[in-house]
């Protein structure tokens, strides 16, 4: 197995080099001068590295196990969870009022990369957690947040998301779950929720579930559905626990991955619960914390091709077979380390040059959502919402893609369990699917985000770009960079036109290409983020000594992905272009 | 869980209509008509469903277990396989002198597939058992003829192939399997052999391991590798057993996927063993029965896209979430089926188009087997020689990218092992990885396979595809088909050129497009194989007033493929040119 190291250096590369972080113009970010967000990734990392990493394994192998009722992780999970709690890293982002230390997402961001790659699954009761903790923020009584806030943002209590039901997922207009009114503020909750994460669990002392059900006389559709706090322990005014509520684990299901994470079935039999903002605008309350959630899980699907390539990278200069073509490279040797073939190298490049690219692309929209939240800007927000479904989507889609090229690096030895491979891809894969599949997210991206205030932030987006084309650049850095920049956002343009041509008349049109238009937004913006990288990069080898080979390997990796990735534009541009010609062809009878 | 469907249409169809086999002019295949081929694949379709289908679930719950040195397989494998081996549909294609039927490859692979898609780990009892049955027929002596065929052909006994070593996979220079002659004609065979699928289990009677090992004073290298075979039991020259054999199972591997499979580590301590062939060329040996083993596995990527696209398919059309875009398909349900979503069809679509594009390329190599070992066809066996790395990468790597797609039509329904999606990725994992990972593959194809016999093979391909190209075709047809399928052929010319210019005086350049390049040739013989059928479909339409939905799917389903799949040509031919440039551009510790 291998053992998580943190990578420190892009970090630093990305926030001060890249961002340029303590120089934005946003509340807090004074602070993070290098120096600081050093220290914090340091002990972070450690942590990450030497306590957490540990843990993952046992996640897989021994998975949960509901007992009488109660829900047992796996064994050395408490140890890392109470590690993880103690320190204060679940809280780091989180009002100071509630406990937190108010830090800019962008420093939470980086700190859960490592936590999630060490171990995801461990890491989805505090993500779910925070997930609780925002929808009461957000939208909660005065009581309710004194009440929940500060145990869930110290995790000493952790949270839930109940929405989807046996027949209904994507579709939560169909939900059954109903909520009576009691008449003294309180409502009783009945109904099943499935796919429950963290359902429950041994790792907190309560577990704040929030439940979306229907009142009596609620709308029908989406439009009658309400946001409900159902404590496992019934609350005290004092905030000590009471009785237990009337709601249980049906069963843990068994997955493909993340088994250290208890996917719960949960039956409500009349439990005690309490409307979370009004009536009927269950939903709307969900969206408002939709961005942080999806950028979370895009995080994941980084997060899990990282640790994946580290494994690879790992064994790629460890094991040895055959020789390297040009010649011997370690003749005393029986054969040379595998690094040395161009296979291999085009592998591992692969997953580098996107890794490296997607890190940046979600500090970015971090810092956009930091300048929407810490200074209220209405355009940051924008283009986050608008980026939100491809970070979800396409860094999703492209970490399993690139978790399945690390496991082909070891061979035979990927696919036995031994050596970790096949735990971090069945891991990554879920990512795809929840907090909206990634089809839903390109359908968010096309259907609605890209007419958001009529299209103001689609070309916001796209003038960033083109400003940064139109700067004076050097020749070869032309040739490098902007060059396939410029032609990628020419095909992002035609894809527009032609959605702006057909889309109003024949939405199917649109609808048919948002999968592969999502992917040509995700290449375009890593196109942007590794041309910008690069930059960077150049700018520091001109004015300084130090650091000559990261900084050349980053302008070589960028490198890579423009001229070996940024092309996808073009297939995935001709795609969007067949319309729902070819898509929607067959009668339903015909497949 | 799915159940399992034969595709017996699209096996008619490929066979009488696209390949119109019965015509060709190969021995046998004039008894291949159409009411022979249907009577033959409904029995085997039958039996696949019936039988095997439902043993597929216990693989993977319940394993293959090791007690007291003995394997077990999981309760219901020993009935499948009994009627597999009662039915005689193990030794269909194999010679009449050992029992077999003699009948071509051509209808096994269809018989192949069923099987495969119905329970992988299963079917690869069997499949192991063939290989050892052609290493001893190819090359075995007369008194090995007599003692191990007619037991291997039937599957009374099963056999292994014992290539991989701890330390040497890809590399078999490496080998360290001693084999010392012991005077009387036999040898001591001693080392550790890893990854041996099928290595033991409670299946057969004997179980007959092909090993290869280094005698005393071989040469370095794999120039020094002989082949041995080495009973469980040894067989007295009655062919009725004796002693058990000094080798053991040292454990089951715990894998990723096919756990219906014993994946074994096998120790040989002084087993007794007899040479295959001569000494020192048992790699030689080895690759004389790679083409068919290398279908095989390609088929295993095709068969199982297949069964997770049917269960796929059987999902979109029941589940209910949300409404077409044009309006309510079914008013008086809650929801339509989720089939009428555009990203769901062209989730299908993908799938329809490659499985049954692919089934047509595997089949028209079974075909050129067919021609080259019953007709001693030299240009059919190169063509076929050229193409089974493509099958073998492009096949399973695609393969596995659809059961990943299929899994993601059914949400996080597809996540959890209750609806089997899970398993059938898991399984189809292995297939991009052994028999030679894609990677070898792909060197296998640029580095060997386009230069054999001056480059002939290639240049015969290209005809082939050239002259059906410059055929007369009508209008549309030309617009849906011809017009892709040229532009993509110039690309592959492209690719070859540059190869031709570069990649004597430079190899890494041409080595680092290797994998794109196999997928460019993948892309562009779908193609082919989908104008061809498109081309049939259309004469049977113009002939004919029966079967006219299904022909009218056939062609609008390669059109989709034509435009929406093929273009990627392109994108695999800028990678292609970009040499090694990028792919070598980093020093190892840059990395």
């Amino acid at each position: 197995m291998h053992s998580y190291q943190p990578p420190l250096e892009d970090f630093n590369f990305i926030l001060h080099d890249f961002l340029k972080i303590e120089k934005e113009d946003i509340k807090g970010y004074n602070e993070l001068l290098p120096e600081f967000t050093k220290t914090i990734f340091e002990e972070a990392g450690k942590l990450a590295s030497e306590v957490i990493s540990p843990s993952n394994r046992d996640g897989d192998e021994q998975g949960c196990k509901l007992e009488n009722g109660i829900v047992r992780t796996p064994d050395s999970f408490k140890f890392a969870f109470d590690k993880l709690r103690e320190g204060g890293w679940l809280s780091l982002d989180i009002e100071e009022e509630f406990g937190g230390q108010n830090l800019p997402l962008i420093l939470s961001t980086f700190t859960n990369e490592m936590f999630t790659s060490a171990n995801m699954s461990l890491t989805m009761y505090s993500g779910l957690s925070r997930g609780a903790y925002s929808a009461i923020f957000l939208h909660g009584s005065e009581k309710q947040k004194q009440l929940y806030l500060p145990k869930l943002a110290s995790c000493e209590w952790t949270g839930t998301m109940n929405l989807t039901e046996p027949h209904c997922g994507t579709d939560l207009g169909l939900i059954r779950t109903k909520a009576t009114p009691k008449g003294n503020g309180s409502y009783e909750v009945s109904g099943q929720k499935i796919f429950i994460s963290s359902g429950d669990h041994d790792l907190s002392k309560n577990i704040i579930h929030l439940v979306l059900a229907k009142t009596p006389d609620a709308l029908e559709g989406v439009k009658g559905i309400s946001l409900f706090v159902v404590p496992k322990f019934l609350v005290h005014e004092d905030g000590s626990l009471g009785e237990r509520n009337n709601l249980s684990v049906g069963k843990i299901e068994k997955k493909m991955g993340i088994k250290g994470n208890a996917t719960c079935v949960m039956n409500y039999d009349g439990a005690k619960g309490y409307l979370v903002g009004e009536e009927n605008k269950g939903l709307k309350a969900m969206f408002t914390m939709m961005n942080e959630a999806r950028l979370g899980v895009g995080m994941q699907g980084l997060a899990q091709a990282e640790i994946a390539y580290q494994a690879a990278l790992a064994y790629a200069k460890d094991r040895r077979q055959g020789r390297a073509i040009p010649g011997k490279v370690e003749p005393n040797e029986d054969a040379d380390p595998i690094i040395v073939h161009p296979d291999v190298r085009r592998n591992l490049m692969e997953q580098k040059s996107f890794i490296e690219g997607a890190r940046g692309f979600i500090a970015w929209a971090a810092v956009l959502l930091d300048k929407a939240k810490r200074e209220n800007d209405k355009n940051a927000e924008g283009i986050a919402s608008l980026l939100i479904p491809v970070i979800k989507g396409y860094v999703t889609d492209k970490g399993f893609e690139y978790t399945i090229n690390a496991q082909q690096v070891f061979g035979g030895h990927g696919y036995i369990e031994e050596w970790g491979m096949s735990q971090y891809a069945r891991d990554c894969r879920i990512a795809m699917i929840y907090e909206g599949t990634n089809g839903i997210q390109a359908l968010d991206l096309v259907g609605r985000k890209l007419a958001t205030d009529g299209g103001k932030h689609m070309r916001e987006y796209l003038n960033l770009i083109q400003s940064f084309i139109k700067e004076e650049h050097s020749e070869d850095f032309n040739a490098d960079f902007i060059g396939p920049l410029k032609k990628s956002i020419e095909h992002l343009q035609t894809a527009l036109m032609f959605f702006m041509q057909n889309g109003l008349k024949n939405p199917l049109s649109a609808v048919s290409g948002a999968t592969d238009f999502l992917h040509l937004v995700g290449l375009v913006s890593l196109g942007f983020i590794w041309s910008k990288k690069a930059q960077s990069a150049r700018e520091q080898l001109n004015n300084s000594e130090t650091n000559r080979e990261f900084l050349e390997a980053k302008i070589l990796t960028g490198s890579y992905f423009m001229h070996r990735q940024l092309p996808e534009t073009k297939l995935r541009l001709e795609r969007v272009l067949t319309g729902e010609k070819q898509v929607m062809s067959l009668a339903t009878d015909q497949f």
